[in-house]
C-alpha cells in the first residue's frame, strides 16, 4: 500500500473502551472519522465550509474494516487517510490504525457527495477534487 | 420520593461498558434520556411532533447526577421519570436507574423548552403543559 | 435472502442522530450489536454466562456494511440477525436494518470466539454450536 | 474562578453532535474526561500506570453540570482542568469548556479513588497527592 496521505495521533480513553478491556468495535469507525476531517482540513475545507460554500456533505455508502489487534486504554494511535479511488460524486479511501507501525485495523471507506437538503448525490465541488488529484 | 411517573426497561450491551467493566458514566445519560422520550411518547409526544406541531425542541440547562452503585454488562435496569416542577418554559425531572429496585444512579435534569430556529426558551406547548399537569 | 433468525425493535433517539439529521453512520453497529446479544439471549447465552461458563467472548474480526437509505429520530427500526455460516470458532451473521420492511442497511459481520484471558481463538460452545445448528 | 491547571483542545465533528445541530449533552462528558486525563498524563500518571502501579481508579460519584451556549460542528473547544479540594480519597474538579473564551459548559466532577478489584475507596495515590499539592 503506497503511503498515506494523512495521519492523526488519537488518544484511547475509557469513554472508547467496553468491559472486554479493549477498544470498543465501533470506536474504531469514530477514530476514522476524525481523521478523515482533519484531513480534510489540511486540505482547506471543513464540515461546514461544505456546506455553506459548496451546499455538500459526505455520507458514508458502504465500508469494509477489518480488526486485526485489539487498541487499549492510553494507547496513541495513529489514524491514516489515503485517496484510493475519485469519481464523479465519490470518493473511495483507504484507512488503517495503527500503534507504534503495527497494525491493528483496515478500513474501506466508500463516501457520496450529497446535496444538504436532497441528500441526492452531487459532483464533488470542484475545489476539492482539484486538491485531491494534486496530493495523488 | 413519590412514585415515578414512568419507567423504562433498558438492557446494558457492550457499547454501554467501559475498560473498568462497569457502564460509563455519560452512558447513563444516554439511558436518561431514552426514558424522557418514551414517557412523552406515551404522553401523546415525539421529538419530531414537538417539532413540526409546536416548533419547539427541548434543551438541557443543568442537570445534577449521583453514582451510587455501578451498572454492569446484561443488566436489565429499570430508568424512571418524574417531574418534580413545571415553570413557563422550563420542567424539573427527577430520574432513577434502579437495578431489582436497588437504586445505581440518581438525577435532576433541567430542562428548557426552545423554539427550533431561534434556541431561545419559548413557553411549554399548551397540550404537553395539560398532560403534566394531569399526572402530577 | 432466508428469513431472519431473530429481530429487534430499536427506536431512534437524539443520541443515535448527527447534525446531519441522520443516525451516525457508527451507531448503526451499535443497534446491530443490541440485537446479536437479544439473539443469544433467546438463545440461552448473555455476555456473562458466555464468559462464566464457557471462558468465551466474542470479538468482530471484520465487516461489511452499506448503508442505503438513512435512519432518522423516532424511527422504530427493526434490526434481524441471520447465521450465514458456522465454523469451529467463527460466526457469519447476516443482519439488516428495516423501516416498515424497507431495507436501510445491511452488513455482514464475521465475529471469532475466543478465550476471556488469551483473546485467542477457541472452539465455539457447544451447546451454542447445537443452538445454532438447530435454527438453520 | 482562579486560573484552570491544564487546558486540552478538543474538536467537534459530526460524531459528537445530535439531530438538534448542537454537541450532545453526554458527549460534553466526554470531553471533560479526555481533558482530565490528560491532566493527569502532564502530572506523570496514565489510566493505564494508577492501576498497575496503584491498584487504583478514579470512579466520578457524583457531577453537576451546566450547559450556558451549545457547541457546535468545527468548533475548536478548550476544555480546561482545576482541581478546588482534595480529600483522603476524593478530588474534587472544576472544569470548563470553552469556545475562543466564551464559557459553553462548566461542570463540578467528584471523582473517588477505588481499588481496582473492590472498587472501594482507597487514599490517593501519595506521588499523585504530592503532584496535586504542589499546583495548587
Amino acid at each position: 500500500m503506497p503511503e498515506a496521505d494523512f495521519s492523526l495521533p488519537v488518544r484511547v480513553y475509557y469513554q472508547d473502551t467496553d468491559a472486554g478491556g479493549v477498544v470498543y468495535h465501533a470506536t474504531h469507525l469514530h477514530f476514522l472519522e476524525r481523521a478523515r476531517y482533519e484531513w480534510l482540513r489540511e486540505l482547506g475545507f471543513t464540515a461546514n465550509s461544505l456546506i455553506e460554500n459548496h451546499d455538500a456533505l459526505f455520507m458514508i455508502r458502504s465500508l469494509e474494516i477489518e480488526y486485526s489487534k485489539p487498541a487499549t486504554l492510553d494507547n496513541l494511535l495513529s489514524v491514516t487517510v489515503k485517496v484510493t479511488h475519485v469519481g464523479r460524486s465519490r470518493i473511495t479511501l483507504f484507512q488503517e490504525i495503527l500503534l507504534e507501525n503495527i497494525k491493528l485495523v483496515s478500513a474501506t471507506i466508500h463516501v457520496v457527495c450529497v446535496g444538504v437538503a436532497t441528500l441526492k448525490p452531487v459532483s464533488l465541488p470542484m475545489p476539492l477534487r482539484e486538491k485531491i488529484g494534486n496530493i495523488k
